[in-house]
């Protein structure tokens, strides 16, 4: 069916436990889910993994590592034992890719400085992750969190740092809130190919309503997302593809009600 | 003295009229005005130029024309009649630089095509504001104000479509909040040259206060502002430097004392 390729991450129905979320999706007849470590946790690593497999709900992405600034809207700096558990939690839910978020800009305003502590910090993380056979993705946040969240900012710029690493390790995880402005997107699409190895949705909501909170459902924003789908998938992505929101009266509604109108507009606003 | 440069953009003391700004920086010996068409067309432009004169306070730029896709936050579509009319005003009070905004994605949500009418659009202006002397400054505004006000958001972007013009009649405008984040805007500077024909400054407020009045006084915020304007001053910018912020603190502040403290810091946390 059409929804095949279908994915919701966690946050879209944040409302929700992590078992209520994979009972939902097992009701609704999804068959993926964009897990946070959080909910993970709380529920457990190895019941969350059951609870997985006994619904036959499987995990697209995990959210997340990085921070390797030592930046970030939490505080409290670089957690390299985090990053690791992290890594561990993926493979133990039957995941392979984890998210990075690479982590705002340093105390000391030094642009650059941050974007070279991004690269050590990966590359500290990748045999760890690679031994427990996980592929990091990283992420181009969208330039309005580059001083807080993450100083990789564009999807060049995450493949300039992706590239250093085997493709087996390390890819790039495509969000069309975060690139769809890019007038140089279409050929770092072409570019990451099979590099891509994540890719997340929502819209661009007109007025944004909230400097972080301003995704919609797909289509309704400014963003020509079955034209973005289309341009990931020609460069040979084949994956679930995520359905990601952070919105407040998103959170606000019955989140059944938000995964019927997800499912239900799924193929016209996302796939095209 | 070092702060013969400083500029003050009437948005930054927007309870002032045109007249009430133009008094102040005379008082507080800025030497410069960065100034809006609404003000000067309330005041009248005739004695606007009169009293700009007689307080010898230079205009550094224009606010604006522009809105080429037909979208802009007010509605309407494209007016070109505003757009000349804005040309004249620029000429009329002495200065030679106005601002250009592209203009939001198209209705359609094509963003390619929306690209191709901003550029459509200048040509267009172009001649006529040759002939009055006036430079159209294209702006490359966040990629945050790409889905309602520009969908020109990067500086190479603004390059690319200001290159096909001659350069005195078509240049550059840099404002540091816009372009910080962007991991070209080095080389971008350097291409650009004796194409930047004006400079804005403020900063990036950590957290966004709201999604379009973030705006801090320089030194308030995440960007490194002296190294970004030493690096637009050694790629050839000698010009004012204009400080242009929105923010509902600084406009509910006394705006004398806005201008104080702008004044103050201005070496330190603008020159560096």
């Amino acid at each position: 069916m059409s929804t095949e390729r279908l994915s919701i991450n966690q946050i879209t129905v944040k409302r929700w436990s992590f078992e209520e979320v994979v009972r939902a999706l097992a009701r609704h007849r999804i068959g993926w889910l964009g897990a946070w470590t959080g909910p993970v946790e709380e529920y457990g690593v190895e019941r969350a993994a059951r609870l997985l497999r006994d619904h036959d709900v499987r995990v697209s992405s995990v959210c997340r590592a990085g921070f390797f600034t030592g930046t970030n809207p939490d505080g409290g700096g670089l957690d390299r034992e985090a990053n690791r558990r992290a890594v561990d939690l993926t493979a133990a839910i039957g995941a392979d890719v984890l998210y990075l978020v690479a982590g705002g800009v340093r105390d000391d305003l030094d642009l650059a400085a941050s974007r070279h502590a991004v690269a050590d910090g990966i590359a500290e993380l990748v045999p760890y992750a690679a031994s427990a056979g996980v592929r990091l993705a990283v992420e181009p946040l969208h330039p309005m969190m580059c001083a807080e969240r993450s100083v990789i900012v564009t999807l060049d710029q995450a493949l300039d740092v992706a590239e250093r690493f085997d493709p087996a390790h390390v890819g790039l995880a495509v969000d069309t809130y975060n690139v769809w402005w890019d007038p140089n997107l279409l050929p770092a699409l072409d570019r990451a190919g099979a590099r891509t190895i994540s890719y997340q949705v929502c819209d661009w909501l007109v007025p944004q309503p909230h400097p972080l909170f301003g995704r919609g459902i797909p289509g309704d924003g400014a963003i020509d997302i079955p034209s973005l789908t289309r341009a990931v998938d020609a460069a040979g992505y084949t994956g679930p593809i995520e359905v990601e929101i952070f919105n407040e009266s998103v959170w606000a509604a019955n989140p059944d009600d938000v995964l019927v109108r997800i499912t239900a507009t799924f193929t016209q606003s996302v796939l095209g």
